[in-house]
């Protein structure tokens, strides 16, 4: 169903003027075979009426659609519980709108698979000129099926493939050692690690480095993995060996998991944060108004998000090579209730 | 920079059939001039490959772009904060992918005349065939300003206008009555409100709602408004008269501004919920974790972006007529910490 629009086309301006729509058209185009002065005149009565380009025949004629892709592989509902990936998601927006892109965003609840199906919609239909990679697998399958589709895309994370692509890394060294520095210095002798699932690339780093540096400072380490939810926070302190050590801490990947590990100890009785620490890789509002208030590592996760839409846009408008690369800053520890002086 | 592409085109069917790109086109848009069987063959063979339109061509051929859009004005960062909006973005999302759209999102600071420069903008470029409109004034500009550039659109949300849009409505009057009979049943004798900007439809009914059902009551009622941020529901309890009465209660309207009032209540030490209790119009999980807990109307918004996105999508296929209307079902209240019995 097409409807009128009170949108001035190439032939409004050609009608106005009393002109032939073709010359209009080249004019707009900079095409040879029209005068100079012709062409200024178009021009000038083309910014006077408010013509702007139809994004379809601009998509057709520059192979350009102007959209940023972006999925969300969750169940929508959990994610718009998930501070972290809606202030990702507002940081790609700030940068993509600024480079003159619209952001495009799916949610998908099956997994990678279901992820890729709409990149090669998005690509077939030309909908999108790049998408912004989340959540990276140890051998992620998603970047060779970008390269295949000739869609750029940005990694937002750790990621230990090949590398000719641009992306923006955390600084987890640094961001593991803040937060066992911080433990040991209030007192606790173990460590116990709530994570997501560990197909993640970050998830399997971030135990690789908190079991290095627990080694190194010769204190016991547990890992349990699960998913970024309140639910398997809870369930994964449950089934955790919370005795590893006389005063351990707990560490999560998430706030969410963090609120289901304190709300697992309270069930139990496990006092926070005398008995047990607690903390955070990732800080939100949830993590301030906890009881005990959760300690909690400040990744600014929009100025992620920012940095990765600013990297993508570049790179399709061709002003960056592949292989550029943000490290983003290490993150603030936030001290909270949770893990309170001996 | 247009890219090599491996997307199978027009010229690939023809290539691989052996017949000219005109016969293609036609086959493919069902047009005269083509045997029944060539069309078969080219129609099996175009789902083989793999073939979609473009759409940038389709978009000129139909007069639509297959996008909806969404703007929302608040500062992206606090946004990010807000449960309630992210959940309404994924019930749009979740209906606008089902029915075969694109969701475009942006994020806009300064305010309604923002919105309207991208509602413009995206309707001179043919980019979206509909907005969603959120957090409607009273005499909201917005309608008239999309009836003019042809856009067709859906509100979520109290509106006093005139009516002949698609919109989702709320059940505010059972809603308030449900909060009022809910705080009179614990005992307390007077409401302070808590609100976002009285600009808003949508706040200035709930006032009229709340005062209208205090005095039926008999129980005093106060307003103070206010953003939608914990530091304005921290303000406003602050100039707020809390001795409105021996022992009233806040009613705020959001998450955030209750989280506020309940930080200035406990820097003023009132004891929440022995002497003031406290009620939030929003539910999420800040809600659920501050101690105490804050009793909070469960709204469901990713349901009712859902129903909105339904609409919409409905509306630009030309399956409904304007003036549908869903009223979305009352909220249930769950009681927490925070409006404990007497």
């Amino acid at each position: 169903m097409p409807r009128k629009s009170s949108r001035p086309t190439v032939a409004t301006i050609a009608r106005d003027l009393g002109i032939s729509p073709a010359t209009v058209s080249y004019a707009l185009n900079d095409k040879p075979g029209v005068s100079a002065a012709m062409r200024a005149r178009v021009l000038e009565h083309a910014s006077a009426i408010g013509w702007t380009p139809h994004s379809g025949a601009q998509a057709l004629r520059r192979g350009r659609s102007g959209n940023i892709g972006l999925v969300l592989v969750r169940d929508p509902e959990e994610l718009s519980r998930e501070p972290f990936y809606s202030a990702v998601t507002a940081g790609i927006e700030a940068a993509t709108s600024a480079h003159g892109f619209e952001l495009l965003i799916r949610f998908v609840r099956g997994g990678a698979d279901d992820e890729v199906d709409v990149f090669r919609a998005w690509s077939h239909q030309r909908r999108v000129d790049g998408v912004v990679l989340l959540d990276l697998a140890k051998d992620d399958h998603r970047p060779p099926v970008l390269e295949a589709l000739s869609l750029d895309f940005a990694v937002l994370g750790h990621y230990s493939g090949p590398e000719d692509f641009v992306k923006v890394t955390t600084a987890e060294p640094a961001d593991a050692a803040t937060v066992i520095d911080h433990l040991l210095e209030r007192g606790y002798d173990g460590c116990l690690q709530l994570t997501g699932p560990f197909e993640y690339a970050h998830e399997g780093r971030r135990r690789e480095l908190l079991a290095r540096l627990c080694a190194e400072r010769g204190i016991p380490h547990l890992h349990v993995p699960g998913t970024y939810t309140v639910d398997s926070g809870y369930r994964a302190f449950q089934a955790a060996d919370t005795s590893l050590s006389a005063r351990p801490a707990v560490v999560t990947s998430s706030d969410l998991i963090a609120v289901g590990a304190l709300r697992a100890a309270a069930a139990q009785g496990v006092a926070i944060p005398r008995d047990l620490g607690l903390v955070s890789w990732d800080d939100s509002l949830i993590a301030e108004v906890t009881s005990p208030s959760i300690t909690a590592l400040s990744r600014r996760p929009f100025d992620m998000g920012r940095a990765a839409g600013d990297l993508l846009a570049q790179k399709i408008d061709g002003r960056i090579p592949g292989g550029s690369t943000i490290e983003n800053s290490p993150a603030a520890l936030i001290p909270r209730g949770s893990t309170a002086r001996p």
